[in-house]
């Protein structure tokens, strides 16, 4: 596991150096490390599950046949190239919230010297991945299968991105816009489909898989990663900061959260009118209010029980998928996140 | 010609409503709402010669066989593709620029409701392309050629604003950085290729070329392209504004300009010193200074010497081209440029 860390990352070293001697564009001393310092400040420091469930997932197809070099490095491109769509993403949805910090550094746009560049960097990462995609894929009979792959998932996380700013951000706060639906539509588009599916995609297609084939495995993955979403909804509220890094602010932030749409499901009209009057403000005692109340209506419990019929539930369709390989990869998500406290 | 373009218009219409409706995403009424608005507000509005080129240059390519119905949609809709991309990059380069005004109306990201959301909407006017490409082209035998071209062209112009914002923008205000190496280069990279060589390259895609067999096209189309931009810095200082349709701001926003590389090259210490001085300044005495200097150094004669001198050597270097049909081609480009007042 360290193993394939270390192999991951230097693979890194390799695309990025490929990256600032690309023939298609003559860098000058300063651009060339401009880009290098962008890439080294917003690519490598995340925690990198997903380029590496590429790896993970890969292997799982292969039925514990050995990898060979060349796979092994290829997984890891397609890896890579996943994390700078989220490198990309992060880089651009900072600015667009006004973001602090990210990864435990200030966000990008705030460095001295960047401002508003970061605007146009955002677009350099995700102009890059077409570049690595054409250096190591372009002879693969699913080039263009990745090409489509990528650009329909960027098109998908785009859009839930969309519908996330558009409700929370038009200035006009409105929690009876909230519900269950929209709460699914904006996780399932802005962050299921490319942190969930596209790393198995990736991995499929690497395996001469056709995708039209997987529409279950793609249903499956996006479950899953809306079951991520809900917990990181949860412990935004109720977990312990110690342990997930950061003290939540999805209750100040107004968020679409899983927990407040359960909360305008179940309360009364009494607590309806606390929750519209507290939810979405700064101020600590508006906060503890709207914590008592999701005390009150029990959303712990009604979390649990969400977690395990969804658990169930996504455990009985890995177990309907006739390939044991397909299985072992989507059980190796679920279990990844099943119980989850950070 | 105004045939042409109505029919242009009408293509426009089929492909918004394909992508108002775009299985990919769940629209909600708000989303749908939303996209619509901001494709009318910043595709269709501008002079629209990019994207018309490309059908010109495929039926000079065609040499005046008539085209069938499908070829002269499918040219449209590529057309609409560069339209497309230039609305990106100015929604993005309008942020960045903090600008106030583009094509007669307010920035985008100044309407009301907007602001920082435009950067997304600047990213799913990017993610339309691809979208767009797959529902006309997949099947097309050039579909692979295509999505590569408008990921290297993307890659370029992007590397080009790159240059030009850690230039300008980087508060290290210095004119010694300023030369015509490096105006080639912004110019090149930032504006060139997306506007010359783009539309030309689609016309010889659907045409069944391959662009590797037309590197000397390219390299005519960047030239042009080039020359174009010179001809842009020119005006902004000696055009008549009521002819351009606009004051030109170059001097004040200290940009890397021909004129002031030009400048540089042929003043005395004396006259440097003057330009260090006044270049960059919104004080209209500055400005003024640096447009008698320019006066002085006869940079209007100079302009005219290069104008003919490029106009010959490009029409020479056309001339050599084995096909009298890409020659039309060509030759269509640097008519519409040769000599402009706006
Ligand atoms: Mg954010
Ligand atoms: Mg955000
Ligand atoms: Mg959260
Ligand atoms: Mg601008
Ligand atoms: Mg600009
Ligand atoms: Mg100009």
């Amino acid at each position: 596991m360290s193993d394939i860390r270390s192999k991951f990352l230097e693979v890194y070293s390799v695309l990025k150096s490929e990256l600032l001697n690309d023939p298609a564009f003559e860098f000058s001393h300063d651009s060339r490390q401009w880009v290098e310092r962008m890439l080294d400040y917003n690519v490598p420091g995340g925690k990198l599950n997903r380029g590496l469930s590429v790896i993970d997932s890969y292997k799982l197809l292969k039925e514990g046949k050995e990898l060979t070099n060349d796979e092994v490095f290829l997984a890891c491109v397609l890896g890579w190239c996943i994390e700078w769509l989220q490198a990309y993403f992060l880089v651009l949805d900072d600015i667009m919230d006004n973001s602090v910090t990210r990864r435990g550094q200030p966000c990008w746009f705030r460095q001295p010297k960047v401002g508003m560049i970061a605007v146009n960097d955002g677009l350099i990462l995700r102009n890059h991945i077409p570049r690595i995609l054409k250096n190591h894929f372009r002879e693969k009979p699913y080039y263009v299968d990745v090409l489509d792959l990528f650009n329909e998932v960027e098109f998908q996380t785009t859009s839930g991105q969309m519908i996330d700013l558009i409700t929370t951000l038009v200035g006009e706060k409105d929690l009876s816009k909230y519900s269950l639906t929209l709460h699914r539509r904006i996780v399932q588009y802005k962050t299921a489909y490319y942190s969930f599916y596209l790393p198995v995609a990736c991995a499929l297609l690497m395996a001469g898989e056709s995708l039209e084939n997987h529409i279950i495995v793609k249903d499956i993955l996006v479950e899953m990663g809306t079951y991520f979403q809900v917990q990181d909804d949860y412990l935004d509220c109720f977990g312990d900061p110690e342990v997930i890094g950061k003290v939540g602010t999805d209750i100040e932030d107004f968020k679409c959260s899983w927990l407040v749409v359960k909360a305008l499901e179940r309360c009364n009209e009494e607590q309806k009118k606390l929750l519209y009057e507290n939810y979405g403000k700064a101020d600590k005692a508006c906060v503890e209010k709207v914590k008592e109340l999701y005390k009150v209506l029990d959303l712990q419990g009604i979390f649990v029980e969400y977690e395990n019929e969804t658990y169930e539930r996504l455990l009985n369709s890995i177990e309907s998928h006739p390939s044991k390989a397909v299985q072992a990869v989507l059980k190796s998500f679920l279990s990844k996140i099943y119980n989850r406290q950070k």
